[in-house]
């Protein structure tokens, strides 16, 4: 069996790896957290999975390097310079960044930017979220996540086309933009929908998250593939073959 | 057969009411627009149904006070003047005056105050709306509406408790808020979807509207019922029973 | 701090109510299982729950008599001889019998009684549900529930008007009929929609279930609204005041 | 201008497309029902669209192919003697025969084929609908359809896995089944939803049809599509480039 070592082992994410690890069919080489030894985690592993923070990532990539061991990173909060960094280790492993680990959320990105491409500019794109009371930030990074999509399934970049929401006197609806809604309450862990609306018609997209395991789940399916891959930088979507 | 007259009988909404009439088992006295002998219209009909302008209601109302006839009023865009006169002619003569006659949507409110009513604080209430891309505000009236429904269950005004968008870093969620999102699209005639999310359960209740004739059909409805009432000033929930 | 005693302790809702006790407000005084002391616990407790089986439930009852300690019971699968069992003990003490414990459900059942009562027979009624890959009848018992409290409003009962699905050439629908139609998949702890369509527009009415503690946390509001009441049969919608 | 000649001029198809072509940019070249002259029609057209009658079909086709026009089939109800006269005349002539002329539904078949293709036999595969109360069959041809869709991207066929609905002591759901769950009541045009029910999350695709002139629009843009062709047998999902 493929063994996996967890860099943020402590930390919620790294909790529901270790959980699920047998469910899907890999075994835990290990986990640190700050101050553990990035570098013997990095060896006994056949494949890394870091969910922990933006402070330690340069360090555990360089643990990566050294040993030649591939890594999937699911830390959030990066900053170009992290970026950077990345970039530099794909020169020398395998690794896969994303920002959401989910393969529902991966797959729908994808049949998304399809949709966006085949459908002409008279269907007008929008997108809907909802997300627990204690979310401090709105739309969702996967809400963004979908409109990039979106707009790259329309030739376009986000910026130039979004909308952050729609309240007051905001006059007809500008073609090509791209909306956002949100709404916040109780213990939603995410749902989120992209409408598509035509002249007489509707195609709906959507995804509902319904317990946060399955970001670990996506997070193990993408280091079992990612195991023995030559150095380069991957992305979610390969994962699922696309 | 009940011989209702129309009001703005040449608009969207008074042509659509002659051509359901049969159907909803009423005969069409006549119709009036702008410049027409709105008083005439009053003696020959059972009830009238204005759907004209504001600035013409003043007119009909005399001639419905004077002819002693029952007045369905679904002209939007009323001012205090205009509520201060339907409540004077009230005194003489039954008037139901509305911002939306779809017997769908007044159940609806209904409805959503009784759940807003039974719920306790813990539970967050957030109203989302689609409508097609030639809408120029946001959120809906019907929005709005049913956003003072659940105000109203909840024993305070829509005034003190709405968040009309949430977008940024809004932080986390203020316990007895209710936000709007609102989507604009392609054709849709209204969707409207109240959601009570609790710790680990959300109650949804909504109404899609699939085409504009529901408002003409309630409103035939809500003249059917109010045809021979004594003077006073009722609402639409009346018409159902409620 | 109400003291409540637990039936069944070492079941998944004896073990879900235990986990949530002090975030609702109240003390665990002590679980029994098959073959514990059901009197001592009975006589420790201000209120008692019962999550055990068929089996246990008249010892249990009796337990509760004999201490004169109100109880709650929300044990499935009850026949005929349990439910007269159940109505004796009401004659001494509080008893609070329900086969579903979520609010959230208890208020749609409400809701969707008054929708059934207020629309008339041009309205149809259906209710879809989903729930997980390992449910093994359909529809659910809650889809029933909800059925029950449409045929309710309706004047009928359910095993009048029910069409348990929909298939091949059924011809149009017959008026006044109330349809189900389950899906299986996933993980989905719960969903269920009750649908009203009428000519041109369609009331929706759903529940969501994300977790099923929420089963727990019912039972533990309705424990905490049954302690101290006189000796009488009560129901889940008393909770909620209605 | 494209000039349209239609066949079944006088049905509901063929007074929609008369309707709405100049929205579209075409020209109705003209229409002929039962009776009337095919052949001239044939050659006065750019492109044909045949909304008639299986009985009709055969002398279409022949009019089409010694005109050497295009022609888009939307008549339903086909049996396989009409297929293979439609492969005779695909050798003379470019033709489209489809049982869906809905752009968003034609690309959501698309996208469900994918997805079913992309998510492992884990991924449970439901797909439920609703239709106003007077249709007589279920589940509808564009359920059937999208199953078709989703099975071909399991790499098997919709016989081999289809369960038409869920009621009674079904049993735990067997891996690999798509089932199916049909709702009827008021006006409904027509909603599918395709869910693929994962471990702890969903992923829904799903159409809605607001009003039935998407069917003429999509043939319309399938006509215009086709205009021009050469010889050959071709399918909607190419009109969207796929």
């Amino acid at each position: 069996m493929t063994k996996v070592g967890i860099y943020g082992s402590a930390g919620r994410m790294g909790r529901a790896i270790a959980t699920i690890a047998n469910e899907e069919g890999v075994t835990v080489a290990g986990g640190v957290d700050a101050g553990g030894d990035a570098a013997a985690l990095a060896r006994a592993a056949d494949v890394l999975v870091d969910f922990s923070t933006p402070a330690a990532l340069e360090a555990n990539l360089a643990a990566a390097v050294a040993a030649g061991t591939p890594i999937v990173i699911g830390t959030t909060g990066l900053t170009p310079a992290h970026h950077a960094a990345i970039d530099r280790a794909a020169e020398r492993i395998a690794v896969l960044q994303t920002g959401n680990t989910s393969l529902g959320v991966t797959l729908l990105a994808v049949l998304v930017q399809e949709a966006a491409r085949r459908l002409g500019p008279e269907w007008d794109i929008e997108i809907a979220e909802m997300h627990h009371r204690h979310k401090v930030d709105a739309p969702s990074g996967t809400a963004t996540l979908l409109g990039e999509a979106a707009a790259a399934g329309r030739g376009t970049t986000l910026g130039e086309v979004r909308v952050d929401s729609r309240a007051g006197l905001t006059g007809a609806r500008s073609e090509g933009t791209i909306g956002f809604a949100s709404l916040r309450g109780g213990s939603v862990v995410g749902d989120h929908l992209v409408v598509f609306a035509g002249e007489g018609e509707r195609i709906e997209l959507g995804h509902r998250g319904e317990d946060r395991t399955i970001f670990a789940r996506g997070a193990l399916k993408a280091a079992l593939w990612l195991a023995g891959k030559p150095a380069g930088r991957y992305h979610m979507a390969e994962v699922l073959g696309l």
